[in-house]
C-alpha cells in the first residue's frame, strides 16, 4: 500500500463529501489529477472563495454573498407573504415549479431537540420580528412532510397566530399521477381529510 | 430561481467529480456550506497542494509527489519483477491482495487507437528502456481482462520477447466461491483452456 502522501490526503479529504466514501474518492482523485488538472484548481478555488464569501441573508437566511440574496432585493417581489422552507433548496423548487412570487424564510433545517436544534437555531427571532412588524400579510408553511417538519410548522402557526399573521400549510394528499391502489395509507388519510369543495 | 453567484458556480464546478450531477452538487455544497466549512477549506487547499505537487514516478510512472514512489525507493523490493498494470489503483490491489514483492510499471490507460491512445501515451519507451537494460527477469501482465486490456497485454508481451524478458499473464478463470452455473462462457472457456496438473 502506498496510500501516504498527497494523493493518500487528498482521497480521505473527498470522503468528507456526503455519500462519498473510499472507492468513490480514489476515482475521484485519480480522474482529477489524471484528465482535469485545471478542473481541479477551479473547483478548489471555487470552494474557497465560497466558504470565504457565502453568508446568509440578513433577512430571510439562505445562503449569499451578499448583505440580502436576490429575492429579497428584488423589488419586484411581494415582500408581504412568506413562505417558510427548510432548505435554500426547497426554495429554488417551489420558486421553479409555482408562480409564487413572495419571500422566502429558510430555517436551514427543522426542530430537533434530541439534535440540539432548538427555534434559535432556525433563526425564529428574526421571523417573529418580521411578523411582529405587522408588514405581513400571509405565511406559508412549507416545511417538509416528516414528524418533525410538522412540528416545525406547528410551533410556527402558533408564532404567527400570537402576532395575528394568517398561517397556510401546503397541502398534502395525492400526488399528480398518483394511482390509489399504490398510495400509503397515511396520505390518503391526509387527502381523505383535505377534501375540497368539487363543484 | 437564485442559482446565479458562488453558490451556483460552486454547485457547477463540483458537477465535474466523476459521478457527480446537479442534484448531487447541490446536496454537497449545501451540506459543506452548512455543516463543515473546516473540511471544505482542508479540501480545497489539498486539491491545490495535490495538483500543483503530485507528477508521475520516473520509473513506474504512478502518481507521487517524489522523483521515485515509495514502492521503487523501497530497496527491499525485488527490482527485476515488474509488474504491468493500467491504473495506480489496480498496484493498490495486488499489493493488497498478493505477497507481490516487485516493482510496477503503471499505464494509465491503455492501447486504444480510436481514442488517440498509443503506446506513446502509456510510456512503453520508458518500459522499453527498463526492459533493455538486461535487469529485469520476468514482466507480469496483469492488464484488464478486457479487449483493449488484452490487445495492451499482446503489444507488451512482443516488447518483452524482442528483448528476451519472460513475460507472463495472470490467470483468467472461475472466481474464487463462483458457481459454475452463474459464470459466463468466455470465463469458463479461459478456464478449461487455463486448467493446470492437480494430482
Amino acid at each position: 500500500m502506498q496510500k501516504n502522501g498527497l494523493l493518500g490526503q487528498l482521497i480521505q479529504n473527498l470522503c468528507i463529501l456526503p455519500s462519498v466514501g473510499p472507492k468513490t474518492a480514489q476515482r475521484m482523485a485519480f480522474y482529477l489529477l489524471q484528465r482535469n488538472r485545471n478542473g481541479a484548481k477551479i473547483l478548489a478555488e471555487s470552494l474557497l472563495n465560497a466558504i470565504e464569501n457565502i453568508g446568509h441573508c440578513q433577512q430571510c437566511r439562505t445562503f449569499t454573498e451578499h448583505d440580502l440574496c436576490e429575492i429579497c432585493a428584488d423589488s419586484t417581489r411581494d415582500s408581504s407573504i412568506i413562505c417558510i422552507v427548510e432548505s435554500p433548496a426547497d426554495s429554488w423548487v417551489i420558486d421553479l415549479a409555482t408562480v409564487f412570487k413572495g419571500h422566502y424564510f429558510v430555517l436551514h433545517g427543522r426542530l430537533s431537540p434530541l439534535d440540539g436544534i432548538g427555534p434559535d437555531q432556525l433563526g425564529l427571532d428574526l421571523l417573529e420580528q418580521r411578523l411582529a412588524s405587522g408588514e405581513i400579510k400571509e405565511l406559508i408553511l412549507a416545511t417538509n412532510s416528516t414528524v418533525e417538519g410538522e412540528a416545525t410548522a406547528y410551533f410556527i402557526g402558533e408564532i404567527a397566530k400570537k402576532n395575528h399573521v394568517p398561517a397556510t400549510r401546503i397541502a398534502h394528499g395525492v400526488p399528480m399521477g398518483g394511482e390509489l391502489e399504490f398510495i400509503d395509507s397515511s396520505t390518503l388519510s391526509h387527502a381523505f381529510n383535505g377534501r375540497r369543495q368539487f363543484t
